[in-house]
Formats: structure tokens, C-alpha cells, sequence
């Protein structure tokens, strides 16, 4: 089996029209299709074509050609569906949320009502915290 | 004044050294720093120098920049924190939860017991609605 290319994997098969799907847009390297369980309609889902588990492991040319559709598909889902807004998420990890476990990229039309959302609690760093974490995070740069 | 370099934007003040900030690594057209308010811990924001409203105003050319940023900052969050996942966010428009109105993406460290994550319901296409939504979002392509 070609590791880049997932035998068992939805994506893969969605890829190799092995399952359905409505396509939207693609390149060589990359394709955007509708996510099937929405969280609005018009959700939009943008994967390399070959099996990268998350962004560790996604190639930076990929990831590239790969910012170039969000932003494309993300102007075409706000007109199509008169969104008030989009978010473009990405999950690495079941800590993360992360499903499928081929890199994806959500695009997701948003509503002032649509009661959608993040259960986001902003912490907040202690005296001299936030200048220990920076060294950390610089470290590994 | 420049429509690029915004007076009053607080991220442009960041990138002006008018505010201080833990800057993580920055690269001709990109910076990273720490969110202030975290979600976790070690939480990052990576950003155009220059002012872009949301990721309709942002060229191409930038966004590719801020995509290998991104993967550098997600992989080094990761290790610094002993993270389980990451999440990579990006909102556009006040329903999307877009607070500071110059593009930023979030860069934030997830654990399994951290009771942060997504008020997602997920929601089911009727018979043929898909592929109506396929065809309208086609048109913007």
C-alpha cells in the first residue's frame, strides 16, 4: 500500500471516486469538496489529494497550494450562501476534534444566529508566565 | 495614512512595537506572537505585518507566506506544551467570532481534559439540497 495514498480512508476513497461526494474545485495536489454533515450549508472541506494525517506531517508545497483554495473557496461559499461570516478550521489530534484522520481544512459559512460557536475560556498567564512559555515555544523554532 | 499600516489597529501597533508583545518568529511579511488572553497556554496568533481585514482582503502571496509560518508554529506550540492536538483557526466577520478586525490565525494547544472545543451541530442535507449547494457555490468559483 502507498502510504500516501490510504487504502482505508474516506478521503482517500473520495479522492479515488471510490465514494461520492460533490467536488467543488480542484488542482494537482489539492481538492474541496462539502462536507456531508454540515454545520451550515455550504460547509466546505479542503484535503491534500495524497494522505497526510495533520499538519505535522503535511508537506509545506502542499500546505501552499492549499492556502491558495481556502481563500478561493472561502470567497465562493460566502457569496453562494450569503454568509455573515466564515471560519476556516483545521484539527490536529482527537484532542482537537479531529475525525478523519487525513489532513482537512473546514470552511464553514456563519450566521449572526446560526447558534454555532467555540467553548473558548480565555485563561490568563500569570506575572513573567507568558515570557516562559515564549522561550519554550522559541526553542523548537 | 497608509491603508496597509493602520493607526489604530492593535495588531498593527504589535508589529510597530507600539505595544508590547512576545514575539515567537517573524519572517519578511509574517509575525507570531502569544495571544494575550490564551485559550491554553502557549496559545499563538500568526498575522501579516501589514493590514488585512479578513481573508477576502488577503493576497495570495501572503497567505502562502503565513502557511509555512503556521505549520513552524503549530509543530514547535506542540513540543513546547506536550500538547495532545492543536487546533488552527481563523475567523472572518463578527459571526464568525472575529474580535480584531486585521487577519489572524489561531495556533492553540489542546488537551484531552482541557473542556474547550466547538458548539457544533452538525446539520443533514435534504435529498438533492447538496448538490443545489454544489451548483451555487460553483457559479463563484
Amino acid at each position: 500500500m502507498d502510504e500516501k495514498n490510504n487504502k482505508n480512508c474516506v478521503f482517500c476513497k473520495i479522492v479515488r471516486n471510490e465514494l461520492p461526494s460533490a467536488k467543488l474545485f480542484e488542482t494537482e495536489k489539492v481538492l474541496a469538496f462539502l462536507d456531508i454533515a454540515p454545520i451550515n450549508k455550504g460547509h466546505a472541506l479542503v484535503i491534500p489529494k495524497r494522505h497526510f494525517v495533520d499538519i505535522h506531517d503535511l508537506p509545506e508545497e502542499e500546505f501552499k497550494e492549499i492556502a491558495t483554495v481556502i481563500k478561493r473557496i472561502a470567497s465562493a461559499v460566502k457569496k453562494a450562501t450569503n454568509a455573515e461570516g466564515i471560519n476556516v478550521l483545521q484539527a490536529n489530534g482527537k484532542a482537537a476534534g479531529q475525525e478523519v484522520f487525513h489532513f482537512h481544512v473546514h470552511i464553514i459559512p456563519r450566521f449572526n444566529d446560526d447558534n454555532s460557536g467555540f467553548k473558548w475560556l480565555k485563561k490568563a498567564y500569570s506575572e513573567g508566565e507568558m515570557q516562559e512559555f515564549q522561550k519554550k515555544i522559541k526553542k523548537f523554532l
